[in-house]
């Protein structure tokens, strides 16, 4: 049997002692990070997830203390009783290096075989094997470090909401499947076989509807689920900062919300915001940057050259042109020595593996700028881009003509890759951003249909009220993004309340008085018992920590996160089960996938 | 369209107006309780979740605002803008009875229509009809003050943990089935047809290798799930306050739980509860209250009268001792009124329909006390009997004798009937105890095997660990339930972290080497790797709110609850899906239920 506690109280976290402790007797615990002989001296790192502290055994020891410490292995745990002591030899790499335990008491609470790698940051051990041992892996500092980052993180946010008056409600697990819920988790029932429930993709309805019973401010850390094939950084599961506010309008939401990321990167980076954060328009957003998540840490904005060569002798601008589309540039300053014609040709098929027909340059390395298209311009029209552009010498500049939503996002795209290339974008700067007035509808070419880009509950911009039947295309909507560094981490609307709009945005959608029954009947039916105009939003928790801990995934952020094919490959699920429990729920395989 | 907030800030909530704010401009909005005329003057009654207050309009209203407060009904949305001042007549039942708001500026924000029931808490609407509408029973002051009594209690809950050092660490919710997990929810995985994850039902392994991960000090308020027949008050979803400890033993535990209900009560009942808190072997619980969750709010312990009525006349008293049992009993101080002869049979049958052969009593009313078995004992051997009951002239008492395992439940049954048929046991009083020492094992006569009490990770006490090989019914475990008035809310266990020691209980189990594997396997090789000795418990926040609030039911402390069979009334779930989905899935329903 292994030693226990019995009658010894941890005084102290290894990481925590200092001189101010010196001379004071000490009861530290924790595991073994590694042990060293000197002559008649024995050293043990001793780890626990404050930090590492060293304890000392020499002539002074106890034999029989003495040699239990010879005993020890990396990973064993112990329990240390003794007195702390100036190191003769200093170790100013870490917080206790100033000091060491001279052991009087020590208890092995836990002996340990060789772990399958070395509970160290500095690893290069396989993905797949750190999460078969997941809890080994989580011994490692670095994630001991996000999991506290990750506490500190939904600390500070509850404290912020719940300061401002927001209550903390849970919301079903269980819950109702739509028949839309193509991403729905399913989960039969024992006691209704045959029946479903569905593992919510948001707590929306159920917001909303608390909106509807008065219940003022909301707020919710609530796990959600979505079925899908994983993309590269996905988790089938993951959690959401969910919130939902009455009697407001869009400002007073965006307000609170940059008082939350204010109040959040002082309490857990010590960073303070520059508030009011910067709001940019869909458009402009796309306009300026190609995308409706810009990452505005570094410049290099996308610049117009329409009304420069309208008319100019390169077919490829004026097509583009006359076909309603425009010309656009992105320049990168002094690139011209990392962008080679070799770095030219990959990006020209990074353009075009998102849909753009070709990139034109001009790249200005000697004393005149050389350029895709000179033999289509004449000097001056070359000249007045030049100077449209801002182009000095050492510059690159990237040109994409055709349809706006060909040249903007593909620029968009560009300007991410050459900001990495030329390593413009600054690491632990923290730039967020809102984006408003996305449009409401989107055109989707397969269906031939208008089809609602954030849910069909969200309010347009009172002023786009008219356009609903005329003009879908031209309806913004009262819903809002954050944006930070690049990453969308934050979503969120107004709502609709009045029951007349709801049915007639329904009608624009295309739905049959069935569809809406069938997937919203009773919260159409709740509006109809009057309800406070009020919107919300929420933000991906698992992305926030993600970008907050500098990690490079999701799965460091998450203590046990699933892989790719959303299976986890510690526990080895999912996994089948017994025929008994499928009778049970009414459900059976298919024998097609029995084989 | 109805009218919007735009231009106009809510100032205040409609309950915390009073004097102090005499002749401000104020802005409310909220739920029309109810409007009234009186001669020249309108009256509405506006409601937010913090209370009501009149909103008044009067000659000096502006007509247009007048007529737009008179179209108002009972739940419209409206927003009022207007000066406080005194009430001519003061209402001293309502925080803001002394003032109303004239109203300059109103606001309908939303029309209503005539709800299908009073928004009140004077009501006797049917449970179905309240669950159907849920989002207006929710409107109610009394579920709205147990909502935010409910966030109360996950405020302090918190705010305790996390200053004494404990992460919130979140785990996963689709985790891996076991063969055994008859309660288990299953999910079907899209990605992996065929296969199941299952929801948890509580997040115990996770736990356990956190503590195994060096995380020390764990929490998490975990949603978690159990699949079957709903008792009288139980939820398929249910919310635990989970933690876990490292480097402790069992009293630390204690202490800290101990610090923490304690902490609970102060902050959100304003109740100074006095610790330490009683501790009770589960033996004692049993002797005294015949009971492992005793309600201690009232007295009436079990008397044990096996030496007085040895060697009696009385052969269902002998017979019992002979075969190894017990005569026990309970007196209920002046009950004779109330248990009357007719009182008794009933209590006699709710004995026998959990298990004893018969109830005997002795009732003393008149001068001389009366009993069933009086021709059986002579006058001494009664005289005894009555001196060792401490009875008077007005007390009951109610006797059984029978094998322990019968004695001590039925009486501990009848103590709670009958204390509450003499209105014994005080409301708004908090009785906590701990009960310690539990049985380890559990002889389960079906099977003919011992089973685990508690799961089968908990610590034996050290000293009953010779028994576990010959005497497996003696052995104790570090196990401690943690009751509030007769109500269990917490129940927790120091866990076995010694390998041997873990694969010796698994025998004493009867568990072969396979299951073990199946159902454990990733967590006993977890232990392998070094483990800190540890321990936690887990609390019932459903559990604890409804004691805290008072209510009757778990449905009232609850957002959006589901009734006994499993199933939602507001959306109707669980319910049918596409055979498409479940195609994808891998799965079909079997056809004996398509019928």
């Amino acid at each position: 049997m292994a030693e226990t506690m019995k009658g010894l109280k941890r005084t102290h976290y290894c990481g925590t002692l200092t001189l101010s402790q010196k001379d004071h007797e000490v009861v530290v615990a924790g595991f073994v990070q590694k042990t060293r002989e000197l002559g008649n001296l024995t050293f043990i790192d001793l780890r626990d997830r404050t930090g590492i502290v060293q304890l000392a055994f020499d002539d002074s020891t106890a034999r029989d203390v003495f040699e239990k410490a010879s005993s020890c292995r990396a990973e064993y745990v112990l329990a240390a009783r003794g007195v702390v002591r100036e190191r003769e030899s200093k170790n100013k790499d870490i917080p206790t290096g100033e000091i060491e335990v001279l052991v009087q008491e020590l208890r092995v609470l836990s002996r340990a075989q060789t772990p399958p790698f070395e509970i160290t940051d500095k690893t290069d051990v396989k993905d797949e094997l750190r999460l078969r041992y997941r809890y080994l892996d989580l011994r490692r500092p670095s994630i001991q470090h996000n999991m506290l980052l990750r506490h500190n993180i939904m600390k500070a946010t509850r404290d912020y909401f719940y300061d401002n008056g927001f209550l903390e409600i849970e919301t079903p697990m269980l819950m109702k499947s739509t028949p839309e819920g193509a991403r729905d988790y399913l989960v039969p029932s024992r006691v209704h076989p045959g029946s479903f429930y569905a593992l919510p993709q948001s707590p929306q309805i159920y917001k909303q509807l608390l909106m509807v019973s008065g219940y003022d401010r909301y707020i919710q850390l609530a796990r959600c689920f979505r079925d899908e094939d994983l993309r590269a950084d996905r988790q089938p599961e993951f959690t959401q900062i969910d919130l939902e506010m009455s009697f407001v309008d869009q400002d007073d939401i965006l307000d609170m919300l940059e008082g939350y990321v204010h109040h959040l990167f002082r309490e857990v980076m010590g960073v303070e915001l520059p508030l009011p954060l910067p709001r940019l328009t869909y458009k402009e957003a796309m306009e300026r940057y190609g995308s409706d998540k810009p990452d505005t840490r570094f410049g290099m904005e996308i610049i117009d050259l329409s009304e420069t060569v309208r008319g100019c002798g390169f077919g490829v601008f004026t097509g583009a042109l006359e076909a309603g589309g425009s010309v656009r540039a992105i320049v990168g300053k002094n690139a011209a020595a990392t962008l080679t014609r070799k770095a030219i040709d990959k990006l020209t098929e990074q353009a075009k593996g998102i849909g753009a027909k070709g990139l034109a340059y001009i790249r200005w390395v000697e004393d005149a700028p050389s350029c895709s298209f000179q033999k289509f311009m004449s000097g001056e029209e070359l000249s007045a881009l030049i100077a449209r552009l801002g182009m000095e010498r050492g510059d690159v500049a990237l040109i994409v003509a055709d349809k706006n939503k060909v040249t903007l996002p593909v620029l968009g795209q560009l300007r991410l890759t050459v900001g990495k290339q030329l390593d413009l974008i600054p690491q632990e700067q923290y730039n967020f951003l809102w984006i408003t007035e996305f449009p409401f509808f989107e055109w989707d070419e397969e269906q031939g249909t208008w089809v609602a880009m954030h849910h069909p509950f969200t309010m347009p911009l009172e002023e786009c009220l008219p356009y609903l039947d005329t003009d879908p295309g031209a309806v913004r909507a009262k819903a809002y993004d954050l944006v930070l560094n690049g990453t969308e981490i934050s979503s969120g609307s107004m709502r609709i309340t009045d029951y007349e709009l709801q049915q007639k945005m329904f009608g624009a959608l295309g739905l049959s008085a069935e569809e809406i029954e069938a997937k919203f009947g009773f919260l159409v039916e709740a509006y109809k018992y009057g309800a406070p105009p009020h919107g919300g939003a929420a933000l991906g928790l698992d992305r926030l920590a993600m970008v907050m801990c500098g990690a490079q995934s999701l799965r460091d952020v998450v203590a046990f996160p699933k892989v790719q094919n959303a299976s986890e490959l510690m526990s080895m699920c999912p996994s089948p089960v017994d025929e008994k429990a499928l009778e049970e729920l009414g459900i059976g395989l298919r024998t097609t996938d029995k084989q």
